[in-house]
């Protein structure tokens, strides 16, 4: 890295935080403004972004991208349409900033109250997917954040057109522009710069695989969000009804395999025999799943056609595929053994109708959410009823699963009297 | 660090986890009853600690620490007493484990409910002070967390018999000892190889001087949370009631000087002219304070005799003295831009009768809290009627100002369903 590389990122993220300060003093109406102007720029630029877009998708084919990750760099003019429509949805969602946490007056007279907050200038860190800069420049704007982005290098001349658009839209309405900005073309080394800028940049949000997480948690002096690596676990207890951990299991495990509240890990209770078993590997088979079949389980019951033998690795991978481990476990005690070894903290279910048996799985369980005879699928801001979300905590503090607008904020203390001094 | 260092700091570690794991199953009853048999453990052992902190006591007077420092080691029966009194105080406070932070039920049927659960191991790094041994110990175990403790070097012996008497106290209830353990043994390597062990620690709070906040953030790879350094201000506008001006900078500066939400630099209005500024300088001078006058108010008014000329160094520093440093304003935007370039986020101050001027310091300072017409000295868990306190987070994310009970959790989310599915 060079001084001058250094300068620059600095530069950057130093007016981001100018913004910030200015944006700590706009009134929900002026943000929402801001909004409005982004949606609306981002439709009358849908040609010219989709043309951007359509250049890096011919060389990440060239380059060999796999079609899935193609799908998710893809722009054409109606999916900038919709990017506009995720804009307005976001202004729609009710404006933390303001809100007062927790609040009374003291014995003294004085006043207190914990007001929520901008949390001031956010750096976001993720893969090409040119939906998350306009999703995180939404969400981070709407609570009165700067955000600093830094996306894939085969999105890079979609996010450049993307972010100009929004800056255009910003300036056109006398708002600071420089609340949204993309550090993208210095690359990795102008990431590795802003997580160095503790006192500018306030949080790094990572959002992508476990080695970009992982490298953003070790390197960053800035304090980071850790989000959405999901090793999540469906544990099938023998008081199941069969019928019912069928269409979980199926569901968790294949309604869609690419994202990280998918499963990746099936338990069967042992207790359960090989009804239970045959039941959840059959209907995994038949899916086209294929199995990553556990020691145990291969000791039990044998490998069927298509079927690998699993071991250690096979519990350990976020598979993203249509692929699943499988295992056998002696019951509730035995399935959180497993996930304590193996979990992501991100979602554990359980299908049981024993009631004390789903007791002891719900306090056992350490993640950001625990299912009962329900799908891990619903790990998602949307369902969970909080709009739209920038990311899936999957870490313990500031915010657990998934982040929607309040995990953007903090909070201040409001001390207000009228001479008051400590006895 | 030798490899057999390293293996024992991860036992301590790896035993306080295992312990956290069986305190996430403990009731609030079992917790209460844990800390009734810490107070009466303490009681039971006061001549016993009284002796080792004697032995500390001595050798750090021998080592030549000064008097305040060796005020907050000392421990003689009576202030042991006090400590299981606080012990019993912090069993007082409301259970925030299994409060419900939000619920809802979805239009599929199934309920969401975010709960909150014990954040699991604290590691907490702090100075010579016994009495954040017991007040760490209880809040941690108040809401089922476990705690590594690693405390300043001088106060090695008393910290060893009140782990070990609060230890006993446990074990007797047939409840986790574990839960609470020390690494004083291993002096600093061993606090670096705690930093290091992130998926077994949780987060670790340091609390003490800047330098020690400093090494931490840049150290750890488990989560920190800052706390502590305070260079709050006191910003006196013209339109501020003098006489409320004199006691409120007086209160913030000299009601106890040690403390991190004392006030460290003064800034008076110069639209106030030179009786406010008088005024103020006066007060400060004749209850003994020595003034480090900045650039622009020597320029203005000169130094009176005891002032000394101050710069930048004079305005960066957290005195813990009876020393301020004071300058001279224009109005509540040179206010902000002095608290902004200096500001360490604790508190920030006003006295003023303008309604447009409170409001735009207000929206202006970017603090963990902001005072107006009140002394600084009101950022305090008690004072805020939070109950005790861990320490005063000056960061953003998570925890802000004085944290109390519920900083020291975390929420999962429970997704409770009778066979739902992601359609």
């Amino acid at each position: 890295m060079t001084d001058t590389t250094r300068e620059q990122i600095h530069q950057v993220a130093t007016r981001a935080k100018e913004a910030s300060r200015i944006l700590r003093t706009l009134t929900g109406s002026d943000r929402l403004r801001g909004l409005e102007a982004m949606a609306r720029a981002l439709e009358a630029s849908a040609g010219e972004i989709a043309e951007a877009n359509a250049a890096d998708v011919s060389s990440a084919r060239a380059a060999g991208m796999s079609p899935g990750l193609i799908d998710r760099l893809f722009l054409d003019e109606d999916r900038v349409g919709a990017l506009a429509s995720a804009v307005r949805d976001v202004a729609s969602l009710p404006d933390p900033v303001g809100s007062i946490a927790e609040g009374r007056r003291l014995p003294n007279g004085v006043e207190v109250s914990r007001v929520r907050v901008p949390l001031g200038v956010i750096g976001m860190i993720y893969e090409a997917r040119p939906n998350v800069t306009v999703d995180a420049a939404a969400l981070a704007w709407r609570c009165g954040n700067a955000v600093v982005l830094r996306g894939g290098s085969a999105a890079q001349k979609t996010n450049a057109i993307l972010v100009a658009t929004l800056r255009r839209a910003l300036r056109g309405e006398g708002l600071p522009e420089d609340a949204i900005a993309t550090i993208d073309e210095w690359g990795r080394e102008g990431a590795g710069e802003l997580m160095r800028l503790r006192g500018v940049v306030d949080v790094i949000i990572p959002r992508g695989g476990a080695g970009l997480i992982e490298a953003t948690v070790t390197t960053s002096l800035v304090s980071v969000i850790e989000t959405g690596t999901g090793n999540c676990h469906v544990y099938v207890d023998a008081s199941a009804d069969l019928d019912m951990a069928r269409d979980i299991v199926l569901n968790a495990k294949t309604q869609r395999v690419g994202v990280c509240n998918a499963c990746e890990t099936v338990l069967v209770d042992s207790a359960g025999g090989r009804e239970a078993w045959a039941q959840v590997a059959n209907a995994l088979r038949d899916a086209g799943v294929r199995l990553h079949v556990g020691p145990q389980a291969v000791a039990a019951y044998g490998l069927a056609a298509g079927d690998v033998a699993g071991d250690e690795e096979d519990f350990s991978r976020e598979y993203l595929s249509m692929d699943c481990a499988l295992e056998v476990v002696d019951g509730v005690e035995g399935a959180l053994a497993h996930i304590d070894r193996y979990t992501s903290g991100h979602t554990e279910a359980i299908v049981a109708s024993a009631v004390d048996v789903i007791e002891r799985f719900c306090a056992g369980v350490d993640a950001a959410a625990v299912a009962v005879n329900a799908s891990t699928r619903f790990t998602d801001g949307a369902q969970l009823g909080l709009g739209a979300e920038i990311g899936i905590s999957t870490q313990k503090l500031h915010a657990r699963g998934p982040m929607g607008l309040e995990a953007l904020t903090t909070t201040t203390w409001r001390i207000v009297g009228s001479g008051q001094v400590r006895g």
